[in-house]
């Protein structure tokens, strides 16, 4: 775990997600986000699948963003680092950065915030036993 | 619809679709022959949204096989071609061409064998609406 | 053309691009938007493509952004309205909106911040022949 | 690495590449070969991106096959096996085992085919450097 909150996984840029401009297309940051909180939630005890599959909670994405400061490159590892920004009823935000581990360049930073849904797509709370705890802003 | 058969759709090669190599990735050729699959079948009259939602056929793909004779590229236009070559109880085999169409260049061929199974993963037989023409070998 | 500079083209949700959640996986409005993207610069009169190949102008995103306002479904007919709503030197603004065509539901909108670069990813200025109309806010 | 000249990696199904079927879709097999594949070519001392940047050595597929033994679900934690089971001249076969860690399962076998080529998709042979043993069959 890194400090403030964040915590860190690692994964390795695939030669399908780069493009002909010979960098990482920018949609697989989302897909990238996306494996990181997974990560983040088995981290603090949590299995996003048994959320899903036991809790009827579902997280879609309602608003998300990216600022791409630096490419990315096949082959590149990553560091991706996740935290929880704000909680509020049903609605929860997550902030990620993703860094280069071989010279530390930051590459991107983004948001995602979400609703926690059931399986109708009907907004309701987490559960208790779900505490994430909201860490910087 | 074309000759012999086959059901023809069109599509752009999208920007995602390339890799750093310039051309688009070969992984790209399965998911536009899955969408061509879709256009046959509602080229037949059958929606295959619908064979999911309200007959509980599913199509898993048991097997799948392409042969990549040119490269494709960002902003291309490829007519798919589609037809069934094959249909035994659950099991069904599509056959597809890939043709640029600027140039008529074959760009790739490819076969998919589907089992049709209900939303539980097990085997059943495609209703009697859905009679699907077998056509070539 | 639609109104208010808004050029319209319209996809059709793949199989490949939902998820278990049942709806479209939320980074494929990204690579919508890039297609729809270079759907307005052909209509604009130019082609993306020879922008890359023989102007040597790349636009890499420095932003993107999306709010999903309802989910779209595999085999939806998707419209999407692009505009350019900033230009200002190697920086270039596009906006965008996704309808369902089915009942004109709005499914999500969302911006990307682009600087034109050269093949080394140097900043560099659209040649003048790229008039593109900057059009609301 | 495993027996037979097996090269392992692991990797886990992303949420991403689920699709609406509830398991992972099946283009994404291939999109895992071609990361193991750089993987195998890694653990024997050969880095993909410099035999693509430095030696100008790219290995465009020509044949993809894939059998689908049993669906791969979001969050499985995924084994790929992959070895070299031809080599002739500027063509190479790669073989594929995807099991599930969880319950030893096969959840897929593959093969792909390349071509070894220069930037100008020019055939060529792999520099002597790339000794790559020719396992199984």
């Amino acid at each position: 775990m890194g400090e403030d909150g964040w915590i860190e996984t690692e994964m390795r840029v695939r030669y399908a997600e780069s493009d002909q401009m010979g960098v990482a297309h920018h949609a697989n940051f989302l897909v990238w986000f996306e494996a990181a909180r997974v990560e983040y939630l088995r981290a603090r005890g949590f299995s996003y699948r048994a959320m899903e599959q036991d809790d009827d909670c579902l997280f879609p994405v309602v608003e998300a963003r990216c600022r791409y400061r630096a490419p990315a490159h096949f082959d590149d590892l990553i560091r991706l680092r996740t935290r929880v920004t704000r909680r509020r009823g049903p609605i929860l935000t997550f902030a990620y950065e993703a860094v280069r581990v071989g010279d530390g360049v930051l590459l991107a930073e983004g948001e995602t915030t979400h609703v926690v849904v059931d399986r109708k797509f009907e907004p309701r709370d987490l559960p208790d036993k779900y505490q994430l705890p909201v860490d910087g802003a």
